[in-house]
């Protein structure tokens, strides 16, 4: 048992919980800094939130949902805990925090050290790129629930602002530019279309498809990319008047989301897809429209901006090493539609 | 989609997640109060943390085990809902925090809108009576990870306190009296073996085995307690020194991680155990040592006093409503003594 923080396991067998908590203890230490407070073993973990006049907290709570199907049939975990880091990370930026902490959980039947470790040391790792404290996790045992080698993994982050700078989508405009960050594939979404089609055409992980440069299991494990530098980088360049972190329902279910009565006409010429996605398209016959409802096809997390501000915006992205288009304009009328 | 903070669904089904969302809607939007900002559908959950000099976050995450394998069998669902928030809500507790908001996640094969706006409005209910709010969840839909019924409940609860306000063990010394809290029965804590006990039997849960006064799938579901106002009336009256929430690993588990180099002697004649325990102990002929490591055993929650505090405390808790003992006293020697 026990982290500085709170890390347990729980379940019938606690010496292989143990083994799976001391495999991970220095990958989760090594992410907390002073504002981590408090003991090993504790029974919650604490933070010190300090430096904020009228803060707000942001949080969310999310899993990679079937993606731990395509990792325990490949064999590497690792990826998950990037995953489950950066997807949550990228909820709380898309409300203006910026993301702090973050706690896990790893449900299975029977616990497996070794893959457990790996994830959590991938999350571990994640934390770290993020300037984010991995403060808590549970890992549970559950025969009866889970089948032998299944295993489902939570993750919640944890971020905080001033309330001044919380971003609603509130302030977007009738003609404000939707600029689109790239993303780098299929992110944590999608997975049961996606490996559905394999399945039909009967191609296995470990075959690399014409169009791919690397085994279709590692191009379904690509982790989920964090914009957390990207977005900071560009706020301090412009101003973001609404962000989207595009997962389950892709531009069209996400979109929507900040802005309010309004909608937005998205040229899907403008930006670059990765791969996978004509992949997916071309061996299962998905319909466009599927598509664009299922997966985030190459745009990973969306911020609009004044008109003005758009061409700023990208040159700032790009210095920071994201890859990012002008997509769309703001419309008066509801929906996303693509023209 | 969509919940004032952020209240998700996921997988395959948008139409069957979108109707459990709309049958809890209500119940979550009750726990809100005006710290929870923004407007349904944001990314993440937004809480206002105001009237803090130095805050400390409190913050945990757990699921119930295979209490809902329980739960599924017997088909009652809100009492799940209300474990794994009194179960987060008391590990928060222990460190010496105020529970404010709280996080939940369903994870299923095919979404039962009817059973997770069950769960989901038993945990709204709870936040209600603890003052909380419910300000985001998840529901995924994972075919081929779980079973057609099988579903997993992950819940995270964040508290805050004033730096100064922390409780962490450091101050209990020997001699310090143990008050132990009267748990509700089983909590969360050793379903599996509780429901091995009843297999190996043949006891079906709708039977009611002699000394149980209901059938004994209700004995089994009985809600895990929460133990916010009385430690909260507690703390009012006495100096509390060191808590432990009393889940995995029973009082032998729980109670050093809050001793340090400490140990304590339990005089375990002193307090009550509800009968659920004496069943399983005689059904499965389960050893003392056993039954201990893996139940509370009918103390759900401890507190460290003083030893001249020990009464005026144990009456401030029953004045509060709560039974509650004094099980034992702070030794030198580290670890659990039971005489």
């Amino acid at each position: 048992m026990a982290e500085k923080g709170s890390y347990e396991a729980s379940g019938v067998s606690i010496e292989r919980g143990e083994r799976a908590v001391g495999l991970m203890r220095s990958a989760v230490e090594g992410t907390h800094g002073p504002e981590v407070l408090g003991e090993p073993g504790g029974f919650a973990g604490l933070y010190a939130l300090a430096g904020y006049e009228d803060p707000v907290i942001s949080t969310t709570i999310d899993g990679v949902g079937t993606k731990v199907l395509v990792a325990r049939e490949v064999g590497r975990y690792d990826s998950l805990g990037t995953d489950i880091v950066n997807h949550c990370a990228n909820d709380v930026l898309a409300t203006g925090a910026r993301p702090l902490f973050f706690l896990d959980y790893i449900g299975s039947g029977r616990l497996d050290p070794e893959a457990v470790a790996g994830i959590v040391r991938g999350a571990a790792e994640a934390c770290g790129r993020l300037g984010m404290a991995l403060i808590g996790g549970e890992t549970a045992e559950m025969p009866g629930l889970y089948g032998e080698g299944d295993f489902e993994i939570v993750g919640v982050c944890f971020g905080a602002c001033e309330r001044s700078e919380v971003v609603s989508g509130e302030r977007v405009r009738p003609g404000d530019a939707v600029l689109g960050l790239a993303s780098s594939g299929l992110h944590t979404n999608g997975y049961t279309l996606a490996r559905k089609v394999l399945g039909d055409v009967g191609i296995s992980y470990s075959e690399q498809p014409e169009g791919l440069n690397r085994p279709v299991g590692e191009v379904y494990l690509e982790p989920h990319r964090a914009y957390v530098r990207e977005v900071e980088t560009l706020r301090e360049a412009v101003d973001v008047r609404g962000m989207a972190h595009i997962t389950g329902g892709g531009l069209v279910g996400n979109l929507p989301r900040i802005l309010g009565s309004l909608g937005t006409r998205l040229d899907p010429g403008s930006w670059e897809q990765p791969e996978v996605f004509g992949l997916i398209r071309s061996l299962g016959d998905v319909p466009e429209e599927e598509m664009r409802r299922v997966f985030n096809v190459g745009v990973g997390f969306c911020a609009v901006v004044p008109p003005e501000e758009a061409e700023p915006g990208l040159e700032a992205l790009r210095e920071a090493g994201c890859e990012a288009w002008r997509i769309g304009v703001v419309t008066e009328t509801a929906g996303v539609e693509f023209a």
